[in-house]
């Protein structure tokens, strides 16, 4: 723990009362010129720390950001934010800061924050709106004892967390769509981006970025049609790191529960949440379209068609739309 | 292509003559004192450069080194060793230093290569024995537009390569052992490891290490039942060089092939090469034993092995040895 959350923890414990200077110098250890420098270090992360030469400090506002010592405050994890944290006021991608630092050893449990992606990458390179203070975007990174062709159904359970922390902290009727969005209302609010480092037969990391629209009330004319947030949803802004938290809470519950009993149980959840199987679809694979009824989810998080002709196809990959419309990618209507 | 290699083409087409130093400027569009700043660059390098006030300059000798400019001398591939390419008198990994590269966007065809390797690796973490200037360390990168499932196949196919390799430049009989090593006489000569970066559903990039053994005259008493080289079956130094062009020839042009027509006519020049199939084996995969008849290789690179009952397991991973002994795990006799 960094000395400026330690701080922080011991002015949040005062509950708005003042702490003296020379009390906080003796809890943690540090010279009072040193307590000095973590509280200019906590308003610079844009806590307002109010200081008085006779009573001490106080803390009176934190700020609506997802910093560490926020985070970390009452977390019910014991591995997912309970290591390295890394926050970001601006990056180009938590998804490449935390490949790189998986490459380089960091463990399991680390995350990667940003406040704002001007890189923010979906799948297959597409772009993640990622304006400032609006969204949660982050990413875990994952040392799980897998094989490579195990990988996508990872990838399906962080859409079980998704989904279902949405669902219990801001009530919203969030469901899946194949292969990992979470939508409300057939609008995209949340994406996940799963990428891998592995050798043939053995998973070396695995790192997980998820994008979450909570407190945008609007979006660029292109994605006006496919995309909402929590705050249009609801009619109310949203706290991040309420749901931030329960979004890790339920995934390391997942995540113990699948390395322990296998996926089954997940994956059942998976086909509770999903509003397509049952229905008329078109998969847009490269270079080819299928149509026909979302029966199920194969054993490896593959998608089972089945055609017009009674033949189900296994689809890796793809980009699903109803028949009829409805998700993301239909036309506007009118 | 960098002055000093430019500089040797220059002194190898003057086929052991002297060069002036004029006429090198005036070719090399520099002047007579970064001439000499490259001959300098050269020398270090190994390459023994004579130099005369009056004569100018003459190639004596080139290094046992694989240095960038022996390789392209008369490579015959368009993509690997074309680009760029790194050497190291010594290095941690060149699989470690592609990666790395590959995350920060190096294009296909790079070449990493070491004289000595401080921490080769093997599949699965283990040491692979890289002593100075015995033997090929090098990867390449990939970018091929495949699926995750099909990277072990790529695996398959750079075994296909380096034994082939072997075979066509030392005349020996090189064979393969189910995933990628390459053995003479039931020990191993040549090993493969290969990392992937993945999105779910698309390949990101492909590091493919390959570490023969070459000149080494002998080896560490624990790897001496299992390991051999070049120089002793045939009881002679073989040219590091032309090895290394004819893997890398035969390499690309079976990932040519594989792009254009799939993987099924590599994978039956896989089978030609392996002495393993229609063999009793055993197959150690984690917590378990397998035994049984080696019957085929799966459409995904896997190994079908059928059991005494009759029943064809699908194998992913594991460390293969004949029952009665050949391969390398097999104890010394006496």
């Amino acid at each position: 723990m960094t000395f400026s959350i330690k701080l922080l923890e011991l002015l949040k414990q005062a509950r708005g009362n003042w702490v003296s200077g020379e009390s906080i110098s003796a809890m943690m250890g540090i010279s009072r010129s040193a307590v000095w420098k973590q509280v200019r270090k906590l308003r610079e992360e844009g806590y307002v720390v109010e200081g008085s030469p006779k009573k001490g400090y106080t803390l009176r506002e934190a700020p609506d950001r997802l910093l560490p010592g926020e985070i970390q405050d009452g977390l019910g994890t014991r591995v997912f934010g309970k290591g390295e944290i890394l926050h970001f006021r601006e990056t180009s991608s938590t998804n490449t800061i935390a490949k790189d630092l998986a490459l380089r050893g960091a463990a399991e449990g680390l995350l990667v924050l940003a406040e704002e992606q001007s890189g923010g990458r979906g799948r297959k390179g597409r772009e993640w709106h990622s304006p400032p203070d609006k969204g949660i975007y982050f990413s875990m990174l994952l040392r799980p004892r897998i094989a490579p062709a195990e990988a996508p159904k990872m990838s399906l359970l962080t859409a079980v967390a998704v989904a279902e922390a949405m669902i219990s902290a801001a009530g919203v009727n969030a469901r899946i769509k194949w292969p990992n969005d979470v939508l409300i209302g057939g609008k995209k609010v949340a994406g996940i981006l799963a990428e891998v480092g592995a050798e043939m037969d053995e998973v070396q990391y695995l790192v997980i970025g998820i994008g979450v629209n909570v407190n945008n009330t609007g979006f660029p004319p292109e994605l006006r049609q496919q995309a909402t947030s929590l705050h249009l949803e609801t009619g109310n802004p949203f706290p991040r790191l309420i749901l931030l938290k329960e979004i890790l809470a339920r995934f390391e519950a997942l995540y113990e529960e699948a390395t322990r009993k296998g996926f089954n149980p997940c994956m059942a959840r998976w086909r509770e949440l999903s509003d397509m199987l049952g229905r008329n679809i078109r998969v847009e694979v490269p270079g080819l379209v299928h149509e026909g009824l979302a029966e199920g989810i194969g054993q490896d998080g593959s998608l089972l068609l089945r055609d017009g002709e009674g033949k189900v196809h296994k689809i890796v990959a793809g980009d699903v739309t109803f028949i009829g419309g409805i998700y993301g990618q239909q036309k506007p209507v009118g």
